[in-house]
């Protein structure tokens, strides 16, 4: 049965949650500043403020942070819903924590091994390890709330 | 005006938002298993890891599991937060259920009609048949708070 | 720390997040009308339905319509996590409604811009535009929770 959230761990979730939504946030950040640099642009309006329509191209390492922030909308969205509807399942403050930390460390691994292009598999390693704690919450979820679908 | 949700609707509307992001898990896992199989990797230094350079590649079917991911990007995640707040309207847990229902049920459709790249218009209609219950559900929000504009 | 949102505030939240799901759907609308006027396909068994094979290509515009519901996916998503959040942190009517409407606003002008291709920096002063009552949210949420973290 879902309960109203403790204040600590809707707290808790919320900072991490926050956190990976700036984190969100600063890789379309570098992803404009390296279109910038590079000089590669999506569209045709852009390339031509800035220096000629042959700058309407594709860049290697635009594309590299692009593939991290749709990975991000694949796995960070789904968290902030998960996460949320956790809080209602009465966890302790210390395994919630555990759950939030976990995703929150192995995220910032994630973007960091994608945009660095770190050897595999720690990318890989890194999406898996922050895909544990989701399906942790969803099955506790889905135990709480099996009684009412 | 919103209201607080009753148990029954809200954990209805948690069961099938759960099973729809586990669903998207499962695509996930599905491309990254055809990557493995097909040999086609999206970054050079997971390539490296499997064979060299030359899988850095594009894979048709791989393409096809990443459009059917992005495209429950574009409607599972609004569901999600239609869904809660359409459970503050105080439907009845009948006409609510039916919408979340429908909205599930088309959207597996849709995975399936897009993963075996069965005959159009079978893709289509599961995502027009989708769409229907989350505009019933964005037009009952809109008429709940309209007054709060 | 987070408190129940005042019904006014996450009504008026509420009411912005839900025009901008429909704005999204409206995105979604319009690339597949373009994608049957210009025949340009992405998937094969769409094209063999409408012409034949031939028509499995891109578009220049449907790409410029995917690029923008992507852009909706990366900003207008998280901005439902925030605004739903930052209404717990009690802040006043009319300074939550100036960031909820600010935001509309310039997504509003993000989608015009980019679906017609207006000249640069149009559709970027739109984005930033919109940042910036997210990154206030963000912040002032931090605050509320950082005790708890």
């Amino acid at each position: 049965m879902l309960v109203p959230p403790s204040l600590e761990v809707f707290s808790c979730f919320v900072f991490y949650g926050v956190l990976l939504v700036v984190k969100m946030y600063v890789i379309a950040i570098i992803t404009g500043q390296v279109r910038l640099r590079n000089k590669a642009f999506a569209n045709p309006e852009d390339a031509l403020r800035h220096g000629g329509l042959r700058f309407h191209r594709e860049d290697l390492y635009v594309e590299r942070c692009r593939r991290a922030h749709i990975n991000d909308l694949e796995n960070i969205l789904p968290f902030l819903f998960l996460g949320s509807i956790y809080s209602m399942t009465a966890p302790s403050l210390a395994v919630a924590r555990l759950h939030f930390l976990v995703f929150f460390a192995a995220r910032v691994l994630h973007s960091v091994a994608y945009l660095c292009a770190l050897p595999a598999p720690t990318r890989s390693l890194a999406y898996t390890v922050g895909q544990v704690p989701c399906v942790s919450m969803a099955v506790q979820i889905l135990v709480a709330v099996a009684a009412y679908a």
